[in-house]
């Protein structure tokens, strides 16, 4: 199921969304979409529903350097245990929304990721029963102030500004995430192009290791990490990311 | 005022807190404790309820190395911006509730703070303005894994194991916070002995830049940084920060 949270004339509301192209409908969620979600009849065409964030997470946990060739590129080592940081809720914005790029930060990149949803509460949560806590996979965009990351030091900052994490377009609940494709791209030319094989920890490896530190609750991210290709975005530009199997995250930028 | 959230026998609620020692007792809020607070009518002894986090954030923001002993005393400078990282909301634990040191993590400290309550939705605002958007003043327990804060570089794990941020007791919503006592007491022995005068960056800065990176919503929590005398803690233990004019903190340590 493709699950979106989309405002429609009468609202805002979960939806699942079928079929494709022109003939793609939204058909309305009661409540939330956790669990089995029940429908409340109503519907309209995609194309008449504007696609929001789909999910509101209470936290977005992220993974640092979990692909090797960009690890690399950053100069960094691959770390021994999962890196892991933290991007406020109000990093996260939907898709078509601006990246808001701030005045006098220096360089701010795009980072195309795969992204975890999870769907209900955990605690420890072994590898091995991962895929039963995972509401779906939904496509993101780590967005970093890269100057400010190096200068900070901790990345509270450089990953925190408002507009930095979109995701979208929707949550993909089937769908095998260990060897999908993930592109990025700005105005159109390839930037990132790298698999979800390459990641370092694995998914099911990454829902232990976070789970055993941290309560995750229905709706908390995990993004997964980027591969090699990132590179600054500037005003006026757009930028997609592509995960095989779930979609096409597009967002302009401008200077905030 | 003092606000505290409190479980009493008919279920939880925000409350304000009347009178001192014996003859304290707590007014019910109806709702939420912003703005104006609407009073239920019902009250209780503050000996019959049990004292929760004061408040459950959406975010809290913590700032590292904002006393220039503590940044030496573990080896490290000043930074010239406030460096700032997050700790996930599931953290967040209320007095008197064990403080869980994980297995196998090493070394978990305490960090006695003084902590800032936001009191509305706020993007940038400007220093001058910083006291209008406060709701009030608490006490905090930045625990921290420091083995791991320095094996992974990050401190998203370290900082953010769950019941690693008691908050409490309550939030007094009438103080200056410009020179305050800050004690940390382990099993009644003084271990920490601060002032707030002594913050390099002070609060009303560290509001006007927080909220220049990121939106503040109602509740959310700035950790203002934590003073020399840093040290372990360990199962049995009782840990408490008292800040001048609020009032004290207790938690239990015990191995998870």
């Amino acid at each position: 199921m493709r699950l979106a949270r989309i405002a429609h004339p009468a609202g805002v509301a979960f939806a699942s969304i079928e079929g494709d192209g022109d003939d793609a409908q939204v058909l309305e969620i009661a409540e939330h979409p956790f669990g089995k979600p029940n429908f409340t009849g109503k519907r309209w065409p995609l194309a008449d529903v504007r696609l929001l964030a789909p999910i509101l997470p209470s936290k977005v946990i992220a993974v640092g350097r979990n692909y090797a060739k960009h690890a690399a590129e950053l100069g960094n080592e691959v770390p021994a245990a999962p890196m892991l940081f933290i991007k406020p809720s109000t990093t996260v914005i939907g898709p078509h929304a601006p990246i808001r790029r701030p005045a006098g930060v220096g360089r701010v990149d795009f980072e195309g990721e795969l992204a975890v949803v999870i769907g209900q509460p955990v605690k420890n949560v072994k590898a091995e029963q991962a895929k039963s806590v995972i509401l779906g996979y939904t496509v993101a965009n780590d967005v970093s102030a890269r100057d400010l990351q190096k200068s900070d030091g901790q990345w509270g900052r450089a990953k925190g500004f408002d507009t930095f994490c979109p995701l979208g377009p929707w949550i993909e609940t089937t769908l095998d995430p260990a060897d999908l494709s993930l592109k990025a791209e700005v105005d159109g030319e390839l930037k990132q192009d790298g698999r979800t094989s390459d990641l370092v920890h694995k998914i099911p490896e990454l829902v232990e290791f976070v789970s055993g530190v941290m309560t995750l609750l229905p709706g908390d991210i995990i993004l997964t990490g980027t591969p090699e290709g990132v590179g600054p975005i500037v005003d006026g530009q757009q930028v997609s990311i592509t995960v095989e199997g779930i979609g096409t995250l597009t967002n302009p930028v401008v200077d905030a």
